[in-house]
């Protein structure tokens, strides 16, 4: 743990904090607020110059015109506000010993020169006062444990996923995305432009922060390259990371978006490979990844099992995984064997890919009993699941680990998190798990070693970025 | 048309119906059997010759101990008995009038040389009584329209999807995944190892059926490749393939699970390009691109522009673009002014991808107007927009499409199909549609050229998709 490391945990400790730009008429200050009012924030304050009255509650939080009125410290402000009005408050938070500041207002180096000299003096300020700036161009901070916020309705759960997100947007949605599979944050930040504290301040923190085991992060760029590649060479928790600016026309678009210099590509994969970071591409890939690293097992081979009680998801899923870089299973004959015994004579296949038949959809005992036989396999090291829903059997999945303890990917022909409401009524009978209860059935599997994906090609890259993951030098004590 | 048609369109309209294997203590026939009664099918009879007691029902189906005593014409006949009896079966079927007979019963050709030897036999008995078969080790038929089904629950609503599938479960499946999106079928086709009738006699067979506007397909391989590429070439109807086998793993797989030959990836591809046929690989991108060309509209450029609210999904979906060999359209300055008026000054971007800030989920209007502006734009041959989650603006763009007409693929971060009862109280407020009403929405959408995806890259392989399509030559009239 270093300096920086305690200056950030103190932000995230905060005891009091005032907003800035929050309106009697309402806007995106209001709706930052009701953020923090949802997590029961428990000292908050508003400033506002135009409101001289005393007395006068926005939201049922207090409105003083400035920070000195407020008459007792505040730590933390965060500062919603035209971006005109930044620079002087910044220097008031200064003056009133605030220790950080997130700074929401857009409008500073992403539109230019102009924008850039403003961020200068902005930080000069805040260094001045030993203040760290968090922003500009940013939703700022959510952790549920010390009830930080930057968005109504986000779970007041904690979990062990920290993410640092240069877009805000992505960040929000993450929160929203996570909780449909159980997943909970133990930070997440969104820095936006980075002018003070940045990608890599917030990277190495997750890195060493206690209650964070996994991290993900949406970067578009970094400002330092060199310290990047160290830290991801030190940090030895999963890092999964959404690259954006992956071709021309997308770096473009991140220059404009945040700024950012996006690198050439083919370096990003090459740091990213040789540090066992897992590169993902849009939200629903990173949602597969982050389930399957929730609590991976460790593995050092790649020989996987795939089990299926439809036969074409069957073959489907043997190119999912050759095209991911897997091998399949040779089950050993005593295996064979005893699938023999076990599957319908007709319609199934005994060699991997296992295709448990049609029978499957209504003798749940077949496919329990395959799992265990399958999964017992000295020659399997991990297991591929096609179901064509989630159906009971996954207790017996999540049982089954206290034996085998390997690494499991199912897939869900039907997405896990559709609602009995959207089908007709005959067939809500097939639906056996109620939409409510999901995401708390995805977070015991997900403890258990076991993920859940949209198709046979997220599956087969959840195993083999958990296989290479345990493959880098870096864990060779595992 | 040819004789081969009306054979087949008898034989989908068949007006009675009788099936094996259905029995007092239930199984996979009685499934079968189900899927008929759930679509109220006219006239059926169960055929089992251990039941020898007169007036007995079986699920309020009478029973006969064989086809003779039924004492009227049987057009169909479905069989899903143990292997061994299906000769014999078939004999009867032949000796008593039975125009086609679907095998559902597996323990074929698929389990080798004595299994294909029997296959020959069971089309030379066939043959003889001019009556054609489907299967062995299939589901069968499915066209709601004449009531004809393979499993129970699926709908009774008629639509311009034709499928033929050599698995029975994808077949299945893709009935209920259709379903979420307000997609239906003219008729569906489970031809399993395809003795007599097989994969090119289907394929012909939508390609000539006026019901039939889309066709979609899950083949392992074909028994004749010549044929396939005349009927690709000939057929002016958007057809979809999910050719399972890419990989030798897949392949070897596939030889399993149906005996396929699945032949050489590389030489495929080369004729799905030559022709404008669509290649999926799983069923997630199938029912991306099944909505896409449900009502494509022509396009002869494929300059995208692309709008986000999130800043961080715009960066993506450019990204996804140039992967997907789209360009980024070049706005007209008369677009750009009037972006410039309307979307807000800061923490958004007007150049293309077009990042209207996180005031669009406070704004209704601000989405309405930006789409108009931006369809608008003689530049613009498509537009890719990203939602963080479906909201009631789709109406607007149903509306805009009257004046705009072009292809629109819009991504959802939150998957349409999930429930608000998935998430935590306080976010069931953000999720304004409900998911009984969702397929009926992307229905009404996909019928005006707007299709809905789970990412960036799927929406922009559905455009590119289009593009690609009516730039083949078989399309030069349009």
């Amino acid at each position: 743990m270093n300096d920086s490391f305690s200056e950030i945990d103190d932000i995230f400790h905060s005891k009091s904090l005032a907003i800035y730009g929050v309106s009697r008429k309402g806007g995106l200050g209001n709706i930052l607020l009701q953020g923090f009012i949802d997590q029961e924030f428990p000292k908050m304050f508003i400033v506002n110059p135009r409101i001289t009255e005393s007395n006068v509650k926005i939201m049922g939080i207090p409105v003083f015109s400035d920070l000195k009125s407020i008459g007792e410290p505040v730590d933390l402000v965060i500062c919603s506000t035209h971006p005109k009005f930044v620079r002087d408050i910044i220097v008031e938070c200064g003056e009133n010993g605030v220790k950080a500041v997130i700074i929401f207002s857009a409008g500073f180096g992403e539109k230019g020169e102009e924008g850039k000299n403003a961020e200068k003096e902005l930080v000069k300020i805040a260094r001045k006062y030993k203040m760290r700036l968090i922003g500009p161009n940013c939703m700022g901070l959510y952790c549920p444990s010390s009830k930080l916020s930057f968005f109504p309705a986000l779970p007041t759960e904690s979990g062990s996923l920290g993410l640092v997100s240069q877009s805000g947007s992505i960040a929000n949605l993450m929160g929203f995305l996570a909780m449909l599979k159980g997943i909970y944050f133990s930070k997440a930040i969104s820095f936006g432009n980075g002018i003070d504290l940045s990608f890599n301040d917030f990277l190495e923190y997750l890195g060493d922060d206690p209650t964070t085991k996994i991290i993900a992060c949406y970067m578009e760029g970094v400002n330092d390259g060199r310290r990047f590649i160290d830290l991801v060479k030190k940090i030895e928790k999963p890092i999964i990371v959404w690259k954006a600016g992956a071709t021309p026309a997308g770096s473009k678009a991140a220059h404009s978006h945040t700024g950012s210099i996006c690198g050439n590509n083919k370096l990003w994969n090459n740091v990213f490979d040789q540090y066992g970071v897992i590169r993902v591409y849009n939200l629903e890939e990173m949602i597969s990844m982050i389930q399957a690293f929730i609590n991976p097992i460790p593995v050092r081979n790649c020989r996987v099992a795939i089990l299926s009680g439809p036969g074409g998801p069957a073959v489907s899923s043997a190119d999912a995984c050759e095209m991911n870089n897997l091998k399949l299973a040779e089950l050993t004959n005593e295996t064979k064997l005893k699938l023999q015994e076990l599957v319908p004579e007709f319609g199934s296949s005994i060699s991997n890919p296992i295709d448990l038949s049609l029978q499957v959809q209504f003798d749940p005992m077949l496919e329990k009993n395959a799992y265990e036989i399958v999964g017992m396999d000295p020659n399997v090291d991990m297991m591929l699941i096609w179901l064509s829903m989630l159906n009971p059997r996954y207790k017996d999945l999540i049982k089954l680990q206290e034996k085998v303890y390997k690494p499991i990917a199912l897939v869900s022909g039907i997405d896990v998190n559709v609602s009995r409401d959207s089908f007709g009524d005959n067939m809500k009978r097939f639906i056996q798990i109620r939409a409510k209860k999901v995401p708390k059935i995805i977070q015991n599997m997900n403890q258990k070693g076991i993920s859940i994906h949209p198709n046979e090609h997220l599956a087969a890259k959840a195993l083999y970025n958990i296989y290479q993951f345990y493959n880098k030098s870096k864990f060779d004590n595992i």
